[in-house]
């Protein structure tokens, strides 16, 4: 028992908000003076990154939160928090299970891509660093993140304009070129020698928009949670109003195939 | 096995999204017309409720998304989030675990007033109706729920200004003036006979928002889980960048007070 | 800051363990003498109950236990728990997936029967006890919780062994009669005056057990969990196995219906 | 819409357990004849390994997972549990909140010691594939995964009683001796050219138990995550017990301190 208290109070601090009697800090802005003068976007990145964005600044990142929220019932995230709904939980714990499933299979390509396109920006030679890595993932024959898609052919719906978006801030010098130019250099890479593209997908395009903005890859996966957090929210509620109890993913009459061992009797 | 294919297609039946080669609806609309064109807000809106919001409706709706996101690492949400980014797993988990523990105590008196403002305001005599309703409360010595605050005396730095913008969007003719009308009803009941008030808190002042846009009283409590992901997110980052492994709620050298039997063998 | 470091440490009394360098407590044992020495299930009972288990008492928790593990993957809990396992997160997050949606309708039927075997075996008639509560439940068209299945015809296969290991202990006197009567005394009322029974069910002859050990009912609900969190777990890592990613509801092919509006084009 | 319902019941095929009316098959064996027949522990192994434990088996599975239950409200899991279960959420989200945060850093170093174990115990040269791991962990300033405690000194006390266990079985031969050897190696490895050893934690011993028992790593984790999960429960309950609301890390009156910018105006 060495530590005191303030120590305690100290093993809890934050940069983020302030509490007292009568009043929040919200990076050092009074509460009372937010609502009602910034828009929600404006303080997700107040929240995330200190200060409020620019016009330019908040209109990709609206463009980009817009574009994730949902991807119908056949995602898992949606399909469990449509589950969740039906078990007697609140609508707190459906937003949780849809969320806690974007993984890093399922929600965590955005991050990767942006990992990558932080390496081929800051190379020498964007176009030669995407055709690298684009035969070192051949080679292992993975998958790049960000691009293709098992579904949207001969392209993601999503991807122009976002990429639009994101080309004319560039091209007013309002974000850096380098994301863009790396993600672009990739596309191009991974349709060489192919018989049909492989072009960005969601994922990708948001991965352009969140490292253009400046935001840490971790961070790309954290917005698409909310963005996404969205969908699930109208998905649960969905499925709540419906008034269905403990649903499954298979109608009632229909089973699950079963291939283990046959019907045996305990030896005891 | 009795269920044909459409029968299964049809169990995950959505009115919300569909989903098709090179084709993203949301409520109707394709995807890439609202990526650059709507709002973060606005789509949460439309996802919700099926059309786009009005101006007004928008601005009451951003006010009180803005309000919730946040307030501070004491509570238990927060430092949930805060101690699962530095378990080893990803912001998504950090964010089902804050969201998770928005359950009916932490994150629900939204909802619980928006339950109560509806019946005051289908009432024939509001201020008689909220002034019954106090008098069974405290026979009960139960609080109502979104008045009060154990720490923001005199009173919740949010309320103002969400009452504020409430009451020019009723004088507007913008919104239904009923849950604006109850909920003041039910602080001035609540304010009679006492010593101190007993103020509106964020709970109730968004109650009264949300309850005037027309969400049924579930979605009082989504959409604050959406605000407060905002600071979950914030919170877990910030936590994740400083780079602690396995925070608990004590500093080190710091232990739980134990209050059990004193040790004893094990009689085998 | 008024909170001294002793208010802090006592903040987070507990009377179940005590840690200190090289000693580990558990309901005052030291650690190293419960390994090898009692079983898991002994070792559940001793943390919940603060005392270790007579052989009456730890036959019937074992049967418990053992009976709750799994139903298979149309359970909205290890559906979403295999889906979890293919979204790139660790077996930590499936289970914790599926231990969230056992919720008050999918988990919480035990808990509930519980209540109601409590208010039946402290009646002074039982039978006419256990008449009057299903006559309610009868008037509002309400299922009396832990009675009938929607699949298992004529009755529940885990019926009968629980009941009978139940009958068992209590003729010996090593576990009090009230509950089981109550139970008995449910499902004589419910077959009464109907073309075919409606026998107990796994959460029913569970709760019998659970009640009868003197658990109180939100733990009935919290060993369901434990127990069918070994379901959840096998199913996780049979998913995980198998290598799939992004499981959803519906095979590769098989789209959601969709009952939405038809495509239209936003006005901007 | 091109899957034919055989296609939908297949794409949920598993072996664990087969269901139909009146019939529950868990790996073959109808639940009627477990229930009352094997403990909870052997129906544990039964379904994730899909037969019986032996003897021998089955002791080492017991003692690993009674060693891992609890380590008091300082660790987050269950610190986490411990405020969710004021929060207004049932048992189910207690103990979902808690295991979920047993992820790489805070329930993974078992799973990662099985990753260990495994490739030393299939070394030519245990010792000095151990002593070469060594060197290349301390080479990059990592921990080895299942050495060292930071609070217990010298020794975690659940070490000796396991690894006393698992020799005993190694030497009646009732368990492979590879993962033991590679432990003992390690723990030797780490003590040379130190001014103190580094002894083996549970996470180190109870992945030698599950290394010799056959488990894969992944198991490993999910094995510790149903152990932790009763001290969840417990703790959960003993809070929900105490009738706290909205319980936060800190005590009331004790603030989180604040380092972020000072109060500032918005420039609106």
């Amino acid at each position: 028992m060495t530590s005191t208290s303030d120590e305690v109070s100290g093993w809890w601090t934050t940069g983020i908000t302030r509490v007292a009697p009568g009043e929040i800090l919200l990076r050092g802005y009074p509460v009372q003076q937010l609502i009602g003068n910034v828009s929600f976007a404006e303080q997700i990145w107040l929240m995330l990154r200190g200060e409020l964005p620019t016009a330019a600044q908040l209109r990709l990142l609206e463009a980009a939160l817009v574009s994730g929220v949902d991807h119908g019932p056949q995602a898992p995230s949606i399909a469990a928090a449509r589950m969740a709904a039906t078990c007697g939980v609140g609508l707190n714990s459906a937003i949780a299970t849809g969320a806690g499933l974007l993984g890093d299979v399922h929600g965590g390509a955005g991050q990767q891509c942006m990992e990558l396109l932080t390496g081929i920006a800051t190379a020498d030679d964007a176009d030669a660093a995407a055709r690298e890595l684009v035969a070192a993932y051949r080679a292992e024959r993975r998958h790049v993140p960000g691009f293709g898609h098992r579904l949207h052919h001969p392209r993601d719906p999503r991807r122009d304009p976002l990429i639009g978006l994101v080309t004319e801030t560039v091209e007013a010098g309002d974000v850096p070129p380098g994301p863009l130019r790396a993600g672009l250099a990739l596309e191009t890479a991974l349709a060489e020698g192919r018989g049909k593209p492989v072009p960005m997908n969601v994922d990708g395009a948001t991965a352009i928009v969140y490292a253009s903005l400046g935001f840490p890859p971790e961070l790309g996966r954290g917005l698409f949670v909310l963005s996404r957090s969205v969908g699930i929210l109208a998905h649960a509620w969905e499925e709540m109003s419906g008034g269905r109890r403990i649903k499954g993913p298979l109608p009632k009459g229909m089973n699950a195939a079963y291939n283990g061992p046959p019907p045996r009797d305990l030896d005891r």
